[in-house]
């Protein structure tokens, strides 16, 4: 059998506010493409990308464009997702799939790779990329879970415009010149796109992400809830989510409360605990003032951490503070990450 | 004895955001106003502000400043409350105080009217008024304490930057503008105006709200704790709070999980007691995505709650969404309020 060294890659979403990232990374890091084909939907063929100073005309997908495909990156939406993922699959394609149609499929791998790499392994075709908030929180569950046992989490998002795509971070922009021009604006897009009724983002907190659960929970909470259990392998874990959309444009934040299974745990345990853990940075002195933001975070590739401190009333609780790229970790180079490690370890 | 029916008020920092919006409730809310003091620091006197179609001049507050004075109202910082406050009780007048500087002091009341009104009763010249942030949070938790017990709270809060002066409020402006034209600015109040470090807020979080103390909470965070148990009178009560301040001009919003010591109690239950409440106002409907957001509850007095939904795991958590107006009843109106309440009970 011949190995590969390089591979023939298509994005799908190549337009979109991830697939953007996506071919940037490819190219940045150095990724072993032998050909990229852009696709995307009808509305955005035509559109010209470059790619290590070619310029590459995206397509319209159909299932034929992945014939000759090593590995298919798709970020455009669940519907496309779920029309085309398993005809890439049919021709030979490996999916690695940026939306919500195959995450809580027991048939596919949920990977966050410095969390459950391992679970790469028995892929059939496709491995789903988890949602934005969920990467973030378990890179940080991860260590802990090892070391000390995490039983309880509940977590507070405040997460940024670019997670609900392009036409909301254009949103937030005209929205906040309109406000501060003292203009009249309707909002249009945001909290749910397609959604019955909008609210104005620009200088405002908006409690629902994706539509609304018969729990009273948004799927945006479900996904973090079902997905963060799927990923660190423990459908016993408690964890409960509020999602928060902010007018920033780049980075989610997380405020988190943990409770651990082991008890005489430090804030110091926990603290050298993220500085071991891979993919996560610590940014935790109180005395300098010194914690992860939104704008320090952007374009950063890792996951960052501050805050740690214990509860005060509970000897096994922890509050913490995350921040991550919800484009970067949070999406395009998580895709990248899972790619690579294919690769690495033969399991393409 | 003489019944008054009408009072001489004093306002120690009228050019402040709260004091403004005091100055402004006195008028609206026809408050029995004989005569109206505005006192400031030395760096404000001489300004001219209008009340009830007349200039009233600023002077700079002395001891002198209270003779004659009934109730003086103080939001000029906890060190011109703990210079000026025992003067004015000293000449006569009753002192109700917007600052930190006699929260937690045992001889002082601490008071939301609909909360705990009877606490008025034993006050010794001074009554406080709690953290804005805490205000809006007990609130919630009374009616539900009294229905069903309350055992644990942990609240991640979503600050906008009217809670640090009128500074701050320019800053964001300012900042906000800058970024929108691509210009590069110079973060100099937020997250506290006269810290060593400063971030940009416009489009950014900042996990930072009040100085740190020694056990890693801000000490806004500890406001929240301390000033909760008190005011609940429940010293047992387990609080935890996370501070962020955002990009947005007023009304603050919480995110809060709790337990009730009752089983059994249901969303219906919750939402039911969040309709009944005094101050309080239900928007809760998944349905119709109806929820409070900072922008909606400004100018508004009231206390509005959403998102209420029951916990997955624990059958007595509940978790909402809490949202008012920082700078009504999380100051200004709380203090008018304290006041009617003092003249309704004779108990100045």
């Amino acid at each position: 059998m011949d190995v590969k060294t390089k591979y023939n890659v298509a994005i799908v979403g190549a337009t979109g506010a991830v697939g953007q990232k996506i071919i940037e990374l490819l190219e940045v890091e150095k990724f072993p493409v032998d050909t990229l084909k852009l696709l995307s939907s009808e509305r955005s063929a035509g559109k010209k990308v470059l790619f290590r100073n070619t310029e590459l005309v995206v397509e319209r997908a159909t299932p034929e464009s992945f014939n000759n495909v090593d590995i298919a990156l798709f970020s455009a939406g669940g519907s496309v997702s779920k029309q085309f993922a398993h005809e890439a699959v049919k021709r030979g394609a490996v999916v690695v799939d940026n939306t919500s149609a195959f995450r809580m499929d027991p048939s596919v791998p949920l990977v966050v790779p410095e969390v459950n790499e391992s679970d790469l392994k028995w892929h059939n075709g496709i491995i789903a990329n988890p949602n934005c908030s969920t990467i973030q929180l378990v890179a940080a569950l991860k260590p802990l879970q090892q070391k000390f046992g995490v039983k309880r989490v509940i977590v507070s998002t405040y997460q940024s415009v670019s997670g609900a795509g392009t036409s909301a971070v254009q949103e937030l922009e005209d929205q906040s010149k309109a406000v501060l021009e003292g203009k009249e604006t309707t909002p249009e897009i945001l909290p749910v796109k397609n959604g019955a009724k909008h609210y104005p983002i620009a200088f405002n907190a908006l409690p629902q992400i994706d539509v609304f659960q018969d729990n009273g929970f948004t799927f945006e909470e479900m996904k973090m809830i079902n997905e963060s259990k799927k990923i660190l392998h423990d459908l016993d874990l408690s964890v409960a989510a509020t999602c928060v959309r902010l007018p920033f444009f780049t980075s989610h934040a997380e405020s988190v409360y943990i409770e651990t299974e082991g008890t005489n745990v430090t804030v110091d345990d926990v603290q050298k605990t993220f500085q071991h853990a891979e993919g996560v940075v610590l940014e935790d002195d109180p005395a300098t003032q010194t914690y992860p933001t939104p704008v320090s975070a952007v374009n950063k590739k890792e996951v960052f951490i501050g805050r740690v401190r214990k509860d005060l009333d509970v000897p096994t609780g922890f509050h913490f503070w995350i921040v991550s790229d919800n484009l970067l970790k949070g999406a395009a180079w998580n895709s990248i990450q899972i790619a690579q490690r294919l690769i690495e370890n033969k399991w393409l």
